[in-house]
């Protein structure tokens, strides 16, 4: 008998020791933590164990864990917002969990009902509801976890596995109001393939990004752009997902983003950016497309005076706007019609502040924690 | 000032609770460990710390530490023998230093002088001397890793890091002689691509390859057989290198494994083949090659009588001989000449042991720990 996720089995010990709270300004993303953590261990014989919250500790890991040998960890990112009722909320929280669900299975780890975990992460949220900060752009990022934790050098399924969710309080990414970042594409080293593990949200599609991240900033740009193919398709800016909005001879405007053939992570803000400008935007006036165009054709229309605006978009930042391309020692200008970003940049990120902080109700994409 | 690697501070701590040892006949693969274990931590403002060897003990990592994470994480593997005068001898670790800083530099995490951890093995293998099993295809396996332990959630470079090494006794990986494995072509997934990290030896490779394992096995195979491109070109079995040997109309033959086009591994026992056979093969009967070849050609040789054996190579089977490769619902049969492999594959597994064992001198290729 493996027993499922079952969050009616929570058990609390809160601290006795809590943390002193930062102050707003003195934020940085992932660096502190809640005074809890939640935990849940599975194994191939019990299946899921009793769901825990306790407060924040340290992991005790044999050294020869295959999470710290062959990867097997992946994880999720999402925030916890205060609203003006002082609800604590998160943002499709269930595209998270099917997103966890996929990576799980993709490395041979356990999956589980994604309404358990959100139902415990609710929970969490309640008992370490006071480090959600107050203020416009202030959020709880939220990082459940996932690592297999059997001790054993055997390359194979893992028979034992911990799931865990911290929590650390962060401020916009960017002070105030948005700075456009500029790109360096990248040619010589590739995020993902057809076949591999790009479309899901592993440890393993990130270690391997920190050096071309590395080379871009030697050379002064702040991210790296992600091409695949020598027809130097766009795929991905950093971590992010990639957006262009393009203009067209008759006066129509295109928002283009790289389909998810497998080599894309399926953003949360990705599809909700799609989704809502597929519904907002007026038809006669703009196509929204999950294509693939090229580096090649970027440089073509930004030539032609037909690229207006250009943005990565994810959990972090929720839209990043993007002044610069440089690519075979040209660069590719962006222009920023709103000052910091182009408009269509401004308006989307707007458009899912306002869901996510519960200022406006949008089918079942805001959950508040009870 | 960023300290070197410097073997000459080591430090040991000797337990006190030493535990007891397992007969030969129960020695697991990377399941039990030795009484100590090695470690050296790393900081960006300090450089490499005091080398240490202490008792063998779990790893206290916050849960935000980023090898759990964005898998900063790399290892090597290598084996330590005990020869007929009571010496224990490691084989070819100079390239697995070489290859462990290539991992390292790859994701960003530090380098280091690989004589010196080369050095502090050897130390470490005379504390726990004891543990290395005497008898053929006994050997004492060793586990070098390095992970990155800096506590943030920010996608960066590491500034902390720790390396360690832990070794477990193992028996031969076939109980006695060769047990010939049936492989599955794997057409559905990828393990490397130009531009990725195939050829490096990090965590990452390893977790998005149990799926296409268990599958492989789900249908009866022992392994799977990487493929690459609309091509089919072979690539690994497995964890391991491919070696596939062919008969020529002309009756000469030819010995060919894929070449280092950045998705193979660069494997050590590889290395050695290719040395040895190279160097020890008549030239007039035998080529050595490097080169691309597709699973259609082996198909298609093998149906013209010309496939004459196949194995796997790698450091915990040295060679592993293949009897069978399932691909597009057919059965590629591969001749067993030797009774459970090949001629050349048990020639050379031979050739290896003796290296390995000190029954002969090749070379710097087998050192004795002093």
């Amino acid at each position: 008998m493996s027993a499922p996720l079952d969050a009616s089995k929570l058990v609390i010990h809160k601290t006795t020791t809590p943390k002193e709270k930062l102050p707003n300004d003195k934020l940085v993303f992932g660096k502190t933590f809640t005074d809890h953590m939640l935990e849940i261990e599975w194994t191939a014989q019990a299946g899921w164990g009793t769901p825990t919250i306790s407060p924040y500790h340290k992991l005790s890991l044999d050294p020869s864990t295959v999470v710290l040998h062959y990867a097997f960890e992946l994880f999720e990112g999402m925030k916890a917002y205060r609203d003006t009722d002082n609800n604590i909320r998160t943002f499709r929280g269930d595209k998270n969990m099917d997103r966890m669900n996929k990576s799980a299975d993709r490395i041979a780890l356990p999956t589980f009902d994604g309404e358990e975990l959100m139902k415990l992460i609710d929970q969490f949220l309640l008992v370490d509801e006071s480090f959600v900060p107050q203020g416009a752009g202030y959020s709880l990022y939220l990082r459940p976890t996932m690592i297999g934790t059997t001790e054993s050098l055997g390359v194979g399924t893992p028979d034992k596995a911990l799931l865990y969710v911290i929590a650390s309080p962060v401020g916009p990414y960017y002070g105030t109001g948005f700075k456009p970042v500029s790109l360096e594409a990248t040619d010589y080293a590739v995020r993902a393939w057809p076949g591999g593990v790009g479309n899901r949200k592993l440890g393993a599609n990130y270690a391997p990004c920190v050096r071309p991240q590395l080379e871009a900033a030697k050379r002064g740009y702040q991210q790296n752009l992600w091409l695949f193919g020598e027809e130097g398709y766009i795929t991905e800016v950093g971590t992010m997902n990639a957006f262009f909005v393009f203009k067209n001879a008759d006066g129509t405007k295109e928002l283009a983003t790289a389909p998810l053939d497998g080599t894309i992570l399926e953003g949360v803000t990705r599809d909700s950016i799609l989704e809502l400008t597929r519904e907002r935007l007026p038809k006669n006036e703009w196509v929204v497309s999950e294509r693939k165009f090229t580096i090649g054709e970027v440089e073509e229309r930004a030539a032609k005076g037909e690229l207006i605006e250009a943005f990565g978009a994810g959990t972090a930042a929720v839209v990043s706007p993007i002044k610069s391309i440089g690519w075979k020692g040209k660069e590719i200008e962006v222009p920023l019609a709103a000052g910091d970003s182009g408009e269509l940049t401004a308006q989307v990120a707007e458009w899912i502040r306002k869901i996510q902080y519960g200022e406006e109700q949008y089918k079942n994409w805001s959950r508040v924690a009870q």
